[in-house]
C-alpha cells in the first residue's frame, strides 16, 4: 500500500520537528523531555514504515535499499538463494520494526515527565498507532472493491497517515508544554487537517510531480492503482472509460501515463484535488488563527508545513 | 523459522500463569497488578507469534487458521484473488502484532505499580523482546550455514524462546512481589534453564512425538530442516551421511521420516538430547533448591513445568 513519506518529501525528521516546534512555541523549556517525546514519534514512524515495506514486499524506499534490502543483500553475498535472502531481509525488517515500536514506548517512559502527563502522552501514541492500523486496514479493504468514494479515501488517508504524522505530534508537543485544553485540541485538529492536505499533495505529486524534485517516480502510483482522492473523483466522471484500463496497469509506460495525466486534468480531477488541499489547509489555518492560540505557534508551525503544501499551489 | 508454542504444548496461557504463580508464591496479594503484568507477557507472546507466522508465510498454527489465515479467508469470500487475499491476511497479521506489542507495554503502564517497579518491569519486557529478536536473527543466520554446533543451537533457542517465555515471566513475578535480589536472580536463571530444557523437549517431540498427543506433525521439523540440538549432534556423527539428504527434504514421506528417526536413535542423538534436557532441568532444580528460595516457589513452579518436561522423560 505504501506509506507516504512525510519526512522524506517534507524534509527529514518532520514529525519530531513538529513536536519540538509546538512545545517551544508554547513556552516549553525542558529540551530533554521534548527530545525524548519527539524521538518516540520518529521511531513510531520508523516502525510503521518498516512493517509497511514488509507488507508490500518492498526492498527499497525512495530508490535506496531499506532494512529488508540491506539484509537481503548481505545474505546474497553470503551465498543464500534469492528466495532465502528475501526471507532473511523481510524477517530482519519485521524484527527491526518491533524493536522500533517498543523503543518508541520506552522513550516516552524515559522522558522524565510526571505520571499523569506520561500516561497522557502514551495514550496519544497509542491513538496514533491505532489510527494508523485502522487506516491501513481500510486501505486494504478498499483495494478489494472496485471504486471507493472520495470521502472514504480522505478518511482512510486521515487515519493512516494524518493522525500519527501531524495530529499526534502537535498534540504531544502541546500537552508536554502544559498548554490549556482548547489549545491542545485546536492544534490536534489543525494537525489532522494539515495531514490530510499533505497526503493529497503527496498523491498529486505521485502523478503530476517533477521526479527530479520529489525523488519519486510519477509512474508508481498509477501502476499500483493507488486509491487517491484524485482517482476516486475521476472514477465518477465520464473520463473513467478512458482511464480505467490505465490505472493499476502494472506495466504502464510513460506515454500511457501522459494520456492518464491529460484525462485527469480534463475531467477536473486535478483541480478538484487541488481545491481539496486548499480547503483542508484553510481549515487548519482557521484553527491556528483562534485568538487563544499563541502567535508563536502560528509562526513556528507555518514555516514547517507551508513549503510542503506549496508544492502544488 | 516457527516459534515453538510453549503455551500450546505446555497448556494454555503458560507465560501469565508463570508470572502469577511466582508472584503469589512469594507472598504477592495485588491480583490486579499481577493480572496486568501477566497479560502483558501473554500479549508479547501473541505479537511474536503473529510476526513469526508472517515471516514464515504461515496461515495456520497447530492446524487452525491464524490471524493471517482468517483474514485471507474473508478476502477470498469477498472475491479477492488468492494472491491479494494472502497479502490481505499477512498485512492484518503484521498490524495485529504491532497492536499486541504496543498493548503489552500499555498493560504494564496500567498495572498501577509505583514508578521504580514499573520501570524495572518494562526493562524486563524489553530484555525479553531484545533476546527474542537476537535469537530470531541467530536462527536466520544459522539457516545460511550448513551446520551449526550444538552450543550455538542451545544459545539461539535460549534467546529466541527461553528468555521471554520462562526467564522474564519468573523474574517479573518475583520483582512484582518485591522479592530480594538473589531470589529474583535465582528464579530468572532457573527460568532460563527450564526454557532451554522445554525447547529441547519440543524439538524431540517434533521428531519422535505422538501426533495424537502433541497435535503437532512429526514430519514438519524434519521437512523444514529445523536447526535443533538433536540434528546438530547427529551432524557430527558418521550417521550424517545417511541423514543429510532427509533433513530439510520438503517432500519427506512417512517412511523416510521413519528411517531418519532410526538413524537419530542409532547415532545417539536422541539420547544426547534427552540427557541435555535432564541437565538443564537439574540446573533449574538446583537453583530453586537454594535455601533462601521460599518453599512455596518450588511447590508452585514445579507442577507447572514438570509435566512439560516429563513428556520425554
Amino acid at each position: 500500500m505504501g506509506r507516504a513519506g512525510a519526512g522524506d518529501g517534507g524534509g527529514k525528521r518532520f514529525r519530531p520537528r513538529l513536536v519540538i516546534a509546538t512545545y517551544e512555541a508554547l513556552g516549553g523549556t525542558d529540551r530533554t523531555a521534548a527530545a525524548y517525546v519527539a524521538a518516540a514519534f520518529e521511531l513510531l514512524h520508523t516502525a510503521l514504515v518498516l512493517h509497511d515495506d514488509v507488507i508490500d514486499h518492498d526492498f527499497h524506499r525512495r530508490g535506496v535499499p531499506n532494512v529488508a534490502g540491506h539484509y537481503r543483500e548481505r545474505a546474497l553475498q553470503r551465498g543464500a538463494s534469492p528466495e532465502d535472502a528475501a526471507h532473511r531481509g523481510a524477517s530482519a525488517a519485521v524484527i527491526a520494526g518491533d524493536l522500533a515500536l517498543s523503543a518508541a514506548h520506552r522513550l516516552i517512559d524515559h522522558s522524565g515527565v510526571e505520571d499523569v502527563l506520561r500516561e497522557r502522552l502514551l495514550e496519544v501514541m497509542d491513538e496514533a498507532l491505532f489510527a494508523s492500523a485502522a487506516g491501513e486496514l481500510m486501505d486494504l479493504d478498499m483495494s478489494l472493491h472496485s471504486a471507493a468514494e472520495v470521502d472514504d479515501i480522505v478518511l482512510m488517508e486521515r487515519y493512516k497517515t494524518a493522525v500519527y504524522s501531524f495530529e499526534c505530534p502537535l498534540q504531544a508537543g502541546a500537552l508536554l508544554a502544559g498548554a490549556e485544553l482548547r489549545v491542545v485540541d485546536a492544534l490536534a485538529e489543525a494537525g489532522r487537517e494539515l495531514g490530510v492536505a499533505y497526503q493529497i499533495v503527496d498523491d498529486l505529486l505521485g502523478v503530476f510531480g517533477d521526479e527530479g524534485q520529489t525523488g519519486k517516480t510519477t509512474l508508481g502510483d498509477l501502476r499500483e492503482g493507488k486509491r487517491t482522492a484524485l482517482i476516486a473523483y475521476a472514477a465518477r466522471t465520464s473520463a473513467w472509460a478512458d482511464l480505467q484500463h490505465l490505472v493499476g496497469k502494472p506495466d504502464l509506460c510513460e506515454d500511457e501515463a501522459g494520456t492518464a495525466r491529460v484525462a485527469l486534468e480534463a475531467c477536473g480531477a486535478r483541480a478538484f484535488a487541488e481545491e481539496l488541499v486548499r480547503e483542508h489547509a484553510a481549515r487548519a489555518s482557521a484553527l491556528l488563527d483562534h485568538e487563544w492560540v499563541p502567535e508563536a505557534v502560528r509562526t513556528s508551525i507555518r514555516p514547517l508545513v507551508e513549503p510542503m503544501l506549496d508544492r502544488v499551489r
